[in-house]
């Protein structure tokens, strides 16, 4: 049974083995340079967790493993370009380093090759694999159409936030279990129990997400804590704040969350309390802990023996502090 | 045997049969917007035409053909973001009836949407289509990449231009009459035959296209004659007058395609004029009945007795005069 770190570690090896053509550059040196950002690798590391639980034999397993990140990448790519972010992981984004077409293009080839490297399965699971492959790439992509709207949208209920984040985030998780599973010849309940064991683990890793930009500890957390809040994010902190509060704290927010300027440290200091006034620290992780415990309920019912680096890597992710 | 015109009307009726979501509206609205606007239908028509050399029930390769026809598609989304171009088919792109989000995620929607389709071929071929198809795409991403890059690189020789037309437009009309070929079971040699006939038959009707956007009939032409010298573009016809013509017809030539104001009608006429000077309306028929006649020699070694659509097809095509 293979570690978290050595799963990552064959990852960031297989990554840096790919060759891609040297021309045209403008193609080509973007998708080194976004692969090579690093990241926490979940999603392949999760498929290749889902087929050693029933195959020894991890080569089947490595291209659909990086699929699913060349895929992950290629889609923060894109959003990057959406979102107009100037960094990713600390570096400047790809259409910043380049531009926008250069962004673009390099993008839908990485999701071609993403769909090149899925092929590479046996013939006689291709079908399957490309199927939840393909479902979970469209939800990304609506996920993100979501977010983008919600932006602009007054009224976003907390159903249509959960459902949001599910696509955005969960669904290519589950996808890579699920993949991981089918890979590996499991029966098609267990691909069933770890697709819905990463939906679940997705939206509350999300939830967590959320609740550490506002209240995670500066000392760990990596980011500028308050973030969402700085940029008017209809997180699941501010929606539930929204729906809990009187009249007065929802002008109050309401008020924040415009595009008038605030002192930004006490933006983000009278925002938190009005969060905490309302107990909303509180019933964020209690949201968290249902999905995580749902997540968990699914794990239990797979029926392999060799489950142990899937509970372990869902004990790490929830202890994470950023 | 089906006629041309059976064969639009089917595809036509096939892809208003597509059912699209209601929601993300942005996401799915532009997609059904861009596939209404019309067009030739050259990719999804030759995959069908390959297809029927071989079998007699369409329904097999109907959904590839709206795969081709729908990546096809998408290309021109993202390829309208990256020209900033205002028109497609004489209707606003959706980057300027929506934004340039809503056309980068749409984009990325179809492209999926297309794998999606393809992937509905029966399992023993599905590897081989799949092969085929995504290095038709992702060669397509390095042609317009090329493209882009031609526009600030001094010295485009002919042969880079050829390669990037290939890329660009030809190999996509050669994967899908060698997807269609796969789908319909013919032998890898006809397959490969059929993928000839349309990688030379794009080449042909891009060489075309650069001549009768300088020496189209104005009447007939659809669009301003002219277009292509009054963009600066690098077509066949410039980069060969480049290398035909003597020191004054260079400078001249270099002047003209320089970002210099010239009044419009005056620029075009002095350009052809160099062009007709050095015999390049001449050239360009000629190379471009080299690679229609290559075209008609790999036709010609297909084996099938049903090719007489093909025939029909490449005639009509070359006797266009839009």
């Amino acid at each position: 049974m293979n570690s978290l770190q050595q799963f990552r570690l064959l990852i960031e090896e297989e990554l840096q083995k790919i060759n891609y053509p040297t021309t045209p550059e403008k193609l080509y040196h973007p998708i080194e340079y976004v692969l090579s950002l690093g990241g926490k690798r979940m999603r392949p590391i999760l498929l290749l967790m889902a087929h050693q639980l029933y195959s020894k034999d991890v080569s089947k397993a490595i291209s659909p493993a990086i699929a699913v990140e060349v895929f992950h990448n290629f889609t923060l790519l894109h959003d990057d370009i959406m979102d107009n972010a100037p960094l990713r992981r600390g570096r400047k984004t790809v259409h910043e380093k380049w531009d926008n077409n250069v962004a673009v293009l390099s993008g839908d080839t990485m999701m071609i090759q993403a769909y090149q490297l899925v092929s590479t399965v046996d013939s006689d699971i291709l079908k399957e694999v490309l199927e939840v492959f393909s479902k979970a790439a469209t939800e990304v992509c609506e996920g993100q159409q979501w977010d983008m709207d919600f932006e602009n949208q007054l009224d976003v209920s907390i159903s249509e936030y959960l459902k949001m984040i599910e696509y955005k985030t969960s669904v290519l998780l589950a996808a890579s279990l699920k993949m991981g599973a089918v890979i590996g010849r499991s029966s098609s309940e267990d691909a069933d129990n770890l697709y819905e064991f990463g939906r679940n683990l997705g939206i509350a890793f999300q939830l967590q997400d959320d609740f550490l930009d506002a209240f995670g500890n500066p000392e760990t957390f990596g980011k500028k804590v308050g973030g969402d809040i700085l940029a008017n994010k209809k997180t699941y902190l501010y929606l539930k704040a929204m729906e809990m509060s009187d009249i007065a704290q929802k002008e109050k927010l309401e008020d924040y969350f415009s595009d008038k300027y605030f002192n930004e440290n006490e933006k983000v200091k009278s925002v938190k309390e009005i969060f905490s006034e309302l107990n909303i620290p509180t019933l964020t992780k209690q949201l968290m802990m249902e999905y995580h415990e749902k997540a968990i309920s699914h794990l239990d019912m797979v029926t392999s023996e060799k489950k142990e680096p899937l509970y372990a890597f869902l004990k790490l992710l929830f202890d994470r502090e950023n």
